[in-house]
This record gives structure tokens, C-alpha cells and sequence, in this order.
């Protein structure tokens, strides 16, 4: 549902002048009340507006429900990316675990010496190195997920579509890489980014 | 802004048995069409319901953006929670983490004889613990996250509550215990598993 230009100016008008008769806000617009009347009572009936009988009508507050799918799915990833944490690939992974919690993130991203991706190195490929009794100075690059193994996506593509691939392919992380190219590394996006996200939209949209 | 429950009913109705007249929906709801019509007048001015003259009423399939609040956030984390994984205190690191791959989790949860939860093992303790070069037979009690400081959840909350909760404390998990108790496990619920609930209702929402 997607409320009318008129719609929307009556919102406006009730914002600025609560309460306000109908007739009243039918004179602001120069029209008479009862062309106004399928607007309000549609503003009405969906809760934006309060009608109280001899005051007249008040903004209730309530949110705009039309727009939440578009700010929670249609986003952009660049509008919601993050920095992603860097390491070479001859860091020991002693030396990468201590980056995990120094930085405190779920991943590492391995860079070449031109700064492009050649993997990624995640708590699971951490333990699994464990697991295996790998001696805590090898360097990452024995233990990493490598390229082209690595799945990436561009910040063009929607949030939806980010959500979609980690959910599919069951990583925790996605490098976000210019378009056009696979290792020009911009940012990353995480599940966790991605929950955070539809938290703080859900917060608004209760706190309205 | 929130349909009522009869608001619901028509919908499923109109779903099920489209093209249907006003009568016939007050029929099967066994009341009179005036009754209905504040119902069906919303809803076919908010575009949940086509009314075609002579025809009857058609759903739209237009995204009932009002529910879209309601299926994302007020729903019960007792809907989407999924099965714990259970470790005993003295299990050993080394087996704590292959429970991890071979359950493919990214915590366990560690019970006593009585089968109450008196601790957490994630991904980052086990990790920590490597750091800190534990021997690998060390029992996970050693390094688990101990009651009480484990945040936990109950199912009647909602999943808008569960997310900021992760969010707030930046855990990956939280037990669900019954109510009034916070130590008798009925479930678990993750980041993933949230992130993944919001974007299978957003890949359906787009499908409509």
C-alpha cells in the first residue's frame, strides 16, 4: 500500500496543526470536505490518524508500513558494509588468532602483496587447524580458504541478495569487491552485520 | 498499523476461495455483510483485497506490508529456535571442538549430571583457550562461559527481543530455558539463525 500525494499532505497538515477539524484541514488544501472524505477515512481506518469526535483529527504516530521492506531488503550492501581486517599470507596463525581478538572480528582477509584477496581465514578454519595439530607458527596461507574458493559480491547487490549467499553457502563473511573485479576488496559484510541491521530498523519502527 | 483478527480471517478466506462476493465471505463468517463492512472496506482500500464489481472480492497479492512487521519481529523465538548441542564438564577441549564439526555448531552448551546448563563453549573461548596454549585434554569447565554469566532467553519472547539481546551482549547464541527458570534448555537461538529467518520472509514477501 503506497499513500497518495493528497495523502500525504494531510499527514502533514495534521502534524503541523493537531487537532484540526476536517474542515479545517479541507481549507488549508482549498477543497471541500467531502472530497477529502475517502482520504481520511483511509488515514483512519489504517491507524495514522485519529479522528476524536469535537476535537478532530491527530497524528497517532504509527509508521508507514510500505517502506519496510524496501529499508530492510532493497538496500544496498555498500549503504550497510564494513571495514574488513587485513593480514598477509605468512602471518603465523598465532599471530592470526591474536588479530581475531584484537580486532574482535569473525574473520581475517588475506592479501597479496598488491593488496588483492588470495582467501580468508575464519574461527572455523582456525580450529580446524587446531583440530589437526598444526604447529602455531605456520603461516596462514597452509590453512586459509583460498581463491577462487572465496565467495564475494559487489555493492550494488541488495541486502537481500548478501543475506541470501551467506545463507546458501553458509559463511559468516562475504568480501565486498568492486564490481567487475574478484579481489579489489572495498569492505566486508557479515551475518552478524546483517541481524544487526534488521534489529536497528526493528527498533525504529517500534520506537514510532 | 495492524489488522484485527476477522481483518486476517477474510484475507485467508478471500485466498482460499477467490473470486467470492461480500455475502458469501459473511456467510462463512456467520454474520451480516454490514457487519463486514468496515473490514472489507479497509481492506480493499489499503490494496490487500481487489473488489470487482459483480465479480467478488480477489486477493491482490500485494505484499500485506502491515504483517510484515509482525512475521519479522513479534513473532516467538519458541517458533524459530532450533536444538542445542549438549557437552558434559569434563569432556576434553580436543573433543569439545570436533563436536563443533561434527554437529557443525558454533557453540556448545555444557550441562550438569541434572542436565542444566552451567555453561557455554563458542567458537572464541575455544580459540582463547588455544591462545593461552591449554593442553588439549584440559576439561572444557576450565574455559566455558559460566552461569551466570551467560545471557539467556525465554520462548514467549519476541525474536525482535532475542536479536537485540545477541546484538547488546555480542554473543553468537543464547540458550532458551523455560520460563521462570534459567537453566533448564529447550532450545537455542543464534545469529544465523535469525538472519536466516529474516531473509527466507523477505525472499518470500518478494515471490508474491
Amino acid at each position: 500500500m503506497e499513500f497518495s500525494d493528497r495523502q500525504k499532505l494531510i499527514i502533514e497538515i495534521v502534524k503541523a496543526h493537531e487537532p484540526i477539524t476536517g474542515d479545517n484541514i479541507a481549507a488549508k488544501l482549498n477543497l471541500t470536505k467531502p472530497t477529502l472524505r475517502n482520504d481520511l477515512s483511509l488515514l483512519t481506518m489504517t491507524g495514522v490518524l485519529d479522528a476524536r469526535p469535537k476535537v478532530g483529527y491527530i497524528y497517532s504516530g504509527q509508521t508507514i508500513e510500505p517502506l519496510l521492506f524496501e529499508k530492510l531488503y532493497t538496500k544496498k550492501v555498500d549503504d550497510i558494509m564494513i571495514p574488513a581486517v587485513f593480514i598477509k599470507q605468512d602471518t603465523s596463525l598465532k599471530n592470526a588468532i591474536t588479530d581475531l581478538f584484537m580486532y574482535d572480528v569473525g574473520s581475517l582477509y588475506v592479501v597479496n602483496k598488491d593488496k588483492k584477496l588470495v582467501g580468508i581465514l575464519s574461527r572455523k578454519d582456525l580450529l580446524r587447524s587446531v583440530l589437526a595439530n598444526n604447529e602455531d607458527d605456520i603461516p596462514v596461507a597452509v590453512v586459509m580458504s583460498r581463491m577462487p574458493n572465496v565467495i564475494t559480491i559487489t555493492p550494488e547487490e541488495t541486502i537481500l541478495t548478501a543475506g541470501n549467499t551467506l545463507m546458501q553457502h553458509q559463511v559468516d563473511s562475504l568480501p565486498v569487491v568492486e564490481k567487475g573485479t574478484n579481489d579489489k576488496i572495498i569492505g566486508k559484510i557479515t551475518k552478524t552485520r546483517i541481524m544487526n541491521h534488521f534489529i536497528e530498523e526493528g527498533i525504529k519502527v517500534k520506537a514510532q
